[in-house]
């Protein structure tokens, strides 16, 4: 394990780590941990509804909103880098250079934990896609003979944060985590996500339902820890430990 | 949670808790947790076949060396109470009071987390009935219009401790616990077990390859952390933290 | 199909009609149905903690609250009949004969289609439970030996109903309905169960997303229907059609 | 292994073993297996509708065709011995009585290899409850404990039969028989079943679908081996082999 | 939803369409529906053995043979317009100039449902190439910013057909599809498939048993509805409705 | 089927082939197969930690020491053709040229039986990528139209050997083979694997762990064949047999 607190997350469109993990990012920036998050893209084509419905629209002109929109959040939870691929999406496609690129961050920033999204979305491919890069990455990153001399990465956590519609995505939550301290923090950043509004309430919602799970979680009706907001995520690999 | 550190197994036959989670047992005794086995079978119909192969054998007196074996080996797991339900073995089964029987024991150990066998076991269904009647029991004892007085149960985690042919029970273990500075203690208490010698040498090499594993999620050949010999369990439910 | 429009609810506690498809009675109450909801227990020992926490409670008073609560619920809904079978719960458990008097139910019902609880609940085994039961006895109720003469059952349709934790539970949607119609109905009824407050707002909010779900599923942003209030089913059997 | 060669069915209703494995059945028989059949009810209450239709019908009646049919069915298949339990259908149920009365079958039999139903079936539990059955039965035959003397059980596999509307119970065939030799006595033994004329081209059609999955799994378009009738197995437990 | 009746069909395969969906499209081509199907390729190469047991056959042959096949089956089933993308198979590719193509065809019919392969097929990695092709499409369609102007897709549903060999892809129906009165025409299409003649009488069987089951599933014997073929569907997306 | 007793193995990197199937290729190689071992690479940037370590290490060198490995081991084991087809490692990734080139191998070995991957594998990518590209490769090399005039391809069965850490993979086995009478030459081979040698022991404790497998499913305690030493594969594709 690093000496360093660092954790790393992996979004395909520039709002996802917002809506998916802003509360993880936010908890985690407070206990000194340096939190980087890499945007694929900025989700110019398929998540900008909103502003494409503006006739005089163009394609710089979405980027450069989604970029504003993004630096604002990041700020709001105390992100320590985040890193714009500008890869484009719908769909999102990364070539062997741009795979290299992203295991260049991950060997940068040696992360204690990874996030990234649920391994099936059949709304949206992009988001599988982004899975997969992720396992692919933290593979190449592990290699000693892929830029022999830097220092290699060790076997973290892949969290899968939670998806839309999660049940459709056979996404599967084993670890809540309680954001209840931080959840000023990841209410400002959503709402600097101006373009999807109509989201804001959902995942106001959905926190407040995991605290609901949280709770039952942690002892239910006799002793379980109040919390007021939550987030899910789904563990990748097995964890190792010294006590149950 | 309780104050006092507590844990329960509940196992289908008497020398299931030394195989499978014998590591768990002394580990968590040497952290100062009072662990609670109980046997709901000795196994005497059907895992003592090399003393049946004496012509002059009993039923009573089965129990009686399986009962001998297993107390000798939780004296040397560290075992805090031993508790034989003699229900009869193959197949095993619980009428309703053997279950409130059961609760009471849960309400009465409190327990911060429960063990018991795989989900699915096509050779050996007492091993998939001890856990449906773990969870079953699980819900009683959180139920406040039981016994209403008593103290109701809290929301503690179930592991599923690891089966004999892992993949055709489909059991996949989320957590693998070093017992390392306990295995001695495990060894000793797998000898105690001399009518199934033949399994020995197994369950060493399956504590040896765990600890492969162990390494394997700790950090790999960049910096996983040495051990020798492992454990691994599945989770039921899903975790509530304070840091991913 | 039968030409009286009818549904049938087969709950294994008191409650769980209101949280989990108190919609879908009421906007099918308004659409003419005949719906009945069988409450095989009260969920008196398992689902009544507040009231348990006052010391004099006894089981009876319990169940008479529950019952009050229901029928009220029940009235709130407009359900056409409310049938307790007050077997128990915690654990529930049928005998042939109350298998057969459910049968007798599901018959002289002729249902649409039933509905009832997910098919995996590690939190409450009632629930799983009671979902056997309603496939057991719909088995039954289609045999021409028994009681003959009666009128079999064909091949209604089981919709599985929301759990609590719906990911934990492997539980999957594939109709989302509509309740926006009825929403004041359903939200009255969720009134109805005091001793279950803290859940009223969960099961807001959970109809709230679902109904984000009904409009993505029905166009997105390209012109999915306006819903404010949605429940989520999951099918057991496939459907039969004319035009896809 | 057992020197002689035998295999034992364990079929819920009296037809069952017809159109799901007569042709295994027949096939063995002429290899020179001893196949024994145990049908644990007739499927009287259940499967008989055609015969439920006259209006002076009784249990008996129907019990008494149905035994006639599987003998005769039995007959034309080269059963080497029909056991009828006579237990009831729709439901099935088995006291423990039952149970040690299907292994001391079993343990006579000393099968080479094991049939039973498919494991998931919402439209009859008494098939999945067979399952359970031959799968519990199988773990008590082995046991030394068990009547000790007789003779233990080896480890048959069991294979699961082919059910109706295969992918709605989740059943995949992993072992095509060519049961070209025996068609035309599988089809006496179908005609037998006189109440269930409706069913005779389904299982026609299915026989023979089958045979061009064998050709396909045996070579294909480069040279499958010409089958006209076939069927399929599911297996619970691995094959040990000396060869690939 | 769009106010024109359409549907696509998206077949990798030139055949596809014709053994796996003939039904659906002759029946909703009778209903008024525009039913567009697009060939990604002609099978050329991987679904051609007979005609490449001719010595002289050549590429542009065996095209040209295919193609004349399929407009005539096209013709048969009512199909509103047949699109072969020609891009080669065995195996199939699409560069991101291709999906391109394909979002156009998409957004030009806006269909109210699509039609593709399993998800999951070992024998023919084609197909379930051309399901994540559709599902990424599908999205592309989707997103505002591809060709701004257009008119972006709404919500269709994802029907999978059916694959040989079902359970072997891990295929479910959960819906049937009533074809007694287009038989005549799918037959007729079968015909024309001059180079698969040993598949005519397997897919007859196939939609034989299907009516099967979509009686079953409409009422069993107790009223289900009488049909002589049908065809299943597995969808991708949950549906949305205003009654169960 | 062919003639000759052929078996192809398609492994990603070098040493895969000595770790989980060199008991399979020695014994068919005694059973006189010839067996022919495809390395997709030298694992030469991931899996040569060891060398890497070495500061003075080159890409070539590692190479070169890895080829030299598993010559050396593919010599103990008795493998007929070893082909390195050096397209590089972590990640792996095969053109359409390259797809070819392994469809040209399987074509000439006709290959009775096939051996790669799992089909899924978090922690290495190129392992479930090179299962991928069996599949795809098969199904080219089964086509009419890939070549004309070649041999084209039967329908092998494709086992897929053990992965590291089974059960994060969804890896089952169904085939447990004895390999007590080639253990010696595979250990012999394992031993060339100098850069690996922490696994030396793993592996042998697998394969003696798999042994007991194998005695449980051959017999048990009444009977089960002695081994020392097995292997275990998963089937992707039915068996076709004349007897169960």
């Amino acid at each position: 394990m690093p000496q360093s607190k660092t954790a790393l997350v992996i979004s395909a469109h520039a709002a996802d780590f917002v809506w998916r993990c802003g509360g993880a990012i936010a908890l985690h920036a407070e206990k000194g941990y340096d939190v980087t998050v890499v945007c694929l893209s900025f989700g110019e084509r398929g998540e900008s509804a909103k502003l494409w419905k503006d006739p005089g629209m163009t394609l710089e002109k979405v980027k450069s909103a989604r970029r504003a929109e993004s630096e604002k959040a990041a700020q709001a939870l105390g992100v320590h880098d985040l890193i714009e691929f500008d890869l484009g999406d719908y769909p999102l496609h990364l070539t062997q250079d741009d795979k290299f690129r992203l295991v260049e961050v991950i060997r940068k920033v040696q992360p204690r934990f990874m996030l990234s999204h649920s391994q099936w979305d059949p709304y949206n491919t992009d988001h599988m896609y982004a899975t997969q890069i992720a396992l692919e990455c933290r593979m190449i990153a592990q290699a000693w003979g892929h830029e022999p001399g830097q220092k290699v990465l060790g076997a973290p956590q892949l969290y899968l944060f939670e998806p839309h519609q999660t049940e459709q995505m056979g996404w599967k939550p084993d670890t809540f985590l309680d954001i209840t301290p931080v959840w000023d923090k990841k209410r400002a950043a959503i709402e600097c996500m101006e373009g999807q509004e109509h989201l804001w309430e959902y995942y106001t919602r959905v926190a407040q339902n995991r605290a609901n799970h949280f709770m039952r979680n942690s002892g239910g009706q006799a002793g379980g820890r109040k919390a007021t907001h939550a987030e899910g995520f789904q563990s990748i690999f097995p964890r190792t430990v010294d006590e149950l």
